[in-house]
């Protein structure tokens, strides 16, 4: 499985034009095979997440954080839904960085960003990010040239130093045609129940398409490093863009393999301590008991 | 299905002595029915969810506040886990209470928990809550008497308020018997992936298990209303204390009675514009196309 994540890895520079949004890197099954692999990897990611979490109640600082950029329509809401959804939710944070408030601009446009970062053990995810800042504000000049080129640089320093301090950074580009989304703009107009979602200033961010494209095209290339690579993933097919995702995500916990801490008190005295104290179902001398055992013992189970 | 609810509300006083932790009020069926159940139920859970979500996007302050209380290993986790996670992550908010930190411990009780209600649209989720000044201070003298006595008279009105705020509060009690906890912390402590989960102060107050039960007790009769009901759920069958959870929050989602919101924009304006534009999959003049029918002409879709 890890043929996608590989496929997909951008550490130095890529040609946007060159992904195919409709493309399946590093899979060769259809959607219905996509969508078994993202039901049986269910378990492993919800085990990867509960160590990493479990990790941290000892110590370890470390956490993750999936940042996802996309244009209007590329699925973030999905995969926030379908990927994010498949761990345990008290051990996820989700931020969504809308237009800054007027608080917010008064700051670094780091400033926001740094106070939503993981907490250790936690998966941080990111509906938009910083990259907000190099993005809408190269394509509606929102801020000066210089200034955003000076952002470029900044980046790569914050997200190198995050690195160091334990947090494991997961950039995503869902990448989707600009075909696909005129369909599911036309879809969310076609649908009462959707139309909550369209807004009218996304046709607008529409007509700029090619500068989007460009602007996206500059900040991965100006921020892919080795140590903090982007990741386009392919999104017109909406399973193989959760699947990719998935993936990325079992692999930045695979990478922390996270282990269950050791017992910081004495195990044996403690359960002494327990059975002394009465109440619990087991004689003083009985051997270990299995929770399975009893469950099929008790009648209060069916 | 309200059967449950109905079985399990609360508004005036209860004898905890009296309800049976190993019972399953409003439901018949065994374990397997019950999880049954409790699957197919996800699909209302999660429409209700986004229903709401989408209301506030057009004003609709309402929300819902899911809190729950419980001796360790009552299962507030699992809740978590299996029935707040059916819901799309991005429409919760989870808030675990711990001991409060020294700057919350120079404000009023109620100040941490205010800052921490769900915004409009959202489902907030208390693991814990202002319900700890009660029941810890009560049963360790933590609080002067006096003012434990105070304060369920400020819950009292605190509640009342967010409920006029448009907040519905669900006010849950995991009710598990002595053994069953016993038979609980006895499973973390042999299993080592469990050890990170058991806490030797989790036996100290187990020691106060009876005074506990009081505070509780006294706890529910003071601050139950028609309003602000208490719904003590029994707790030693997992899948029933889940699937009643689960109907409580479909409860309360239903009494809210979300609805998508009209289109603040000329519908028919905006598509025009979409399709003049270009790159949208259909013939200017064609009639309004489903989504289902391009997927099935569309090649890249297996």
């Amino acid at each position: 499985m890890t043929e996608i994540t590989d496929a997909l890895r951008i550490t130095r520079s890529v040609r946007l034009a060159d992904v195919d949004p409709g493309s399946k890197p590093g899979f060769v099954g259809d959607k219905l095979a996509g969508q078994q692999a993202l039901a049986a990897g269910a378990k492993r990611l919800a085990e990867l997440q509960e160590r990493l979490y479990a990790a941290s109640r000892a110590g370890d600082e470390r956490a993750v954080l999936l940042m996802v950029q996309g244009m209007d329509t590329s699925g973030k809401g999905g995969v926030m839904r379908h990927v994010v959804g498949q761990v345990d939710p008290q051990g996820v944070r989700i931020k969504a960085f809308k237009a800054p408030t007027a608080a917010e601009q008064r700051h670094d446009f780091l400033w926001r960003i740094e106070r939503e970062l993981p907490e250790p053990g936690m998966i941080g995810v990111f509906d938009r990010s910083h990259y907000e800042d190099v993005l809408i504000h190269r394509v509606r000049g929102l801020s000066p040239a210089d200034e955003i080129q000076e952002r470029y640089g900044r980046i790569v320093e914050f997200e190198r130093e995050i690195g160091e301090r334990g947090i494991r950074l997961v950039k995503v580009m869902l990448h989707i045609s600009r075909e696909e989304q005129g369909a599911r703009l036309l879809e969310r107009l076609d649908r009462p129940d959707k139309h909550w979602k369209y807004n009218p200033g996304d046709v607008d961010e529409r007509e700029l398409w090619d500068e989007y494209m460009e602007a996206y095209q500059v900040a991965i290339n100006r921020t892919a490093r080795a140590s903090a690579p982007w990741h386009v993933v392919p999104a017109d097919r909406k399973w193989y863009a959760r699947l990719a995702v998935h993936e990325l995500l079992v692999e930045a916990l695979e990478a922390i393999d996270p282990q269950w801490p050791t017992a910081d008190f004495d195990v044996a005295a403690e359960r002494e301590r327990l059975v002394a104290l009465g109440g619990v179902p087991v004689a003083e001398d009985a051997p270990l008991p299995k929770k399975k055992k009893s469950k099929k013992k008790g009648k209060k189970q069916s």
